[in-house]
């Protein structure tokens, strides 16, 4: 049995046509032709199942034959602030790995001692769009420019703002303990720090406005595995189960 | 404040000597001389605080100052049993990180599907010490050779074993349920399948060796994510909290 292939199409619903670098591999790998079906993916909880209808060297128009929208898997709104580590490679793999464990937003902090602060979103946003299809997402995580850190603390948007370090004199929480224990608000945001941690004065900033501090447990852990594990407590508190009768 | 140096000496607490490659860094690269404190680690359990005593072009020969015995994290034995994906470093990753996470043994399984039959696993051992010293463990995670699928189940040890699988017909229940509300027994072995999962006969041949079917959640996840999201699932759910006064 062929797998189906999911296409990642913006708005796919009101277009007719594929953009050109999925129209590319539609035509040169996959090499589909007029009447073949796939799916588009929307990034915005709908999947489409469409059908090629005429395709050139290196265009192929679509027409949508059905609208299946999507239920999402987990409660409220998973956001995740963090710090980009120096090595770029580490942020690329936990944008991928966040994606498909299931998140929904990204920002990126530059912070006093972050020790990298320009980043090419664009490559990222890349990466989430091929774990977007890959893990079949219905909604794609947004993605920001870095943004300093007191700016990000002092724009605080709705829900729930947390903040992991590792000062042991500044008490903090289980994050885990926090998202399952306190529940009814799951718009969450998550801050972590740089590979040298936030500074004290960034802490105490973020506390001043309203950031709860919190732990990820015992381990000592990489920024990008802190980042990662935040996400799956997150998604672990959050998750809908379909199955419930499943479960014993 | 300069930071603390950690050396992984196998047995540390009995022998006099850093180990070639560690030794190699001590002289080369940190530049220690006679009198220079350290800390040791011994992957058994124990951290030593030592001092560097004689030093010749390639050797340290050290005295233990103090045997600083290190207390668990997690409660029980986390084993993970994974078919080695395509791509080495997609593995490489997952052991780096499940090292940092924490978990107590690696199992390679040579499935049918497996589209990786050899794995060169003194590379990833090198990873494993690696995690284990940035990340502070005081248990080095075990790693064993690759193992026939079948030879493996057959052979299994203490504890629950757990097979995490995609078939739609066979019932299955979620893992972190599992391992949260039947406790008591926190010995487990989680099962994880290649990229084209287990085979439906190597899933019942699990069933009828004891396995327990299992699913990690909605996600449709890359072999190494879900390896990690067990591991991170029974790190949650066995973890030992020292600070529980802290937690409301």
């Amino acid at each position: 049995m062929k797998e189906m292939r999911y296409f990642y199409v913006p708005d796919a619903g009101r277009q007719t046509e594929l953009p050109p670098d999925e129209a590319a591999h539609a035509l040169r790998v996959l090499r589909l032709k007029a009447g073949d079906e796939f799916f588009l993916m929307d990034g915005a909880g709908s999947f489409f199942r469409a059908e090629l209808t005429v395709t050139s060297a290196k265009r192929c128009m679509y027409a949508v034959k059905a609208v299946l929208p999507q239920t999402k898997t987990w409660n409220g709104h998973i956001h995740l602030a963090i710090a980009p580590t120096k090595m770029m490679e580490r942020m690329e793999w936990l944008v991928e790995k966040a994606t498909e464990i299931g998140f929904d937003e990204l920002s990126l902090l530059d912070c006093r001692f972050s020790e990298r602060r320009q980043v090419k979103t664009a490559r990222l946003e890349k990466i989430v769009v091929s774990a977007v299809k890959q893990s079949r997402k219905p909604w794609k995580p947004l993605v920001h420019e870095m943004t300093d850190f007191k700016t990000f603390v002092e724009s605080r948007q709705k829900g729930r703002y947390f903040i992991a370090h590792c000062y042991d004199d500044v008490p903090k929480e289980d994050l885990y303990d926090k998202l399952t224990k306190h529940s009814g608000n799951e718009d969450v945001t998550v801050l972590i720090g740089p590979e040298g941690d936030f500074s004290i004065e960034e802490v105490n900033f973020a506390l001043e406005h309203g950031c709860e501090p919190v732990s990820l447990g015992a381990s000592r852990l990489r920024t990008e595995t802190a980042g990662l594990l935040a996400v799956s407590m997150a998604q672990l508190a959050f998750r809908i189960r379909t199955n419930e009768t499943d479960l014993k």
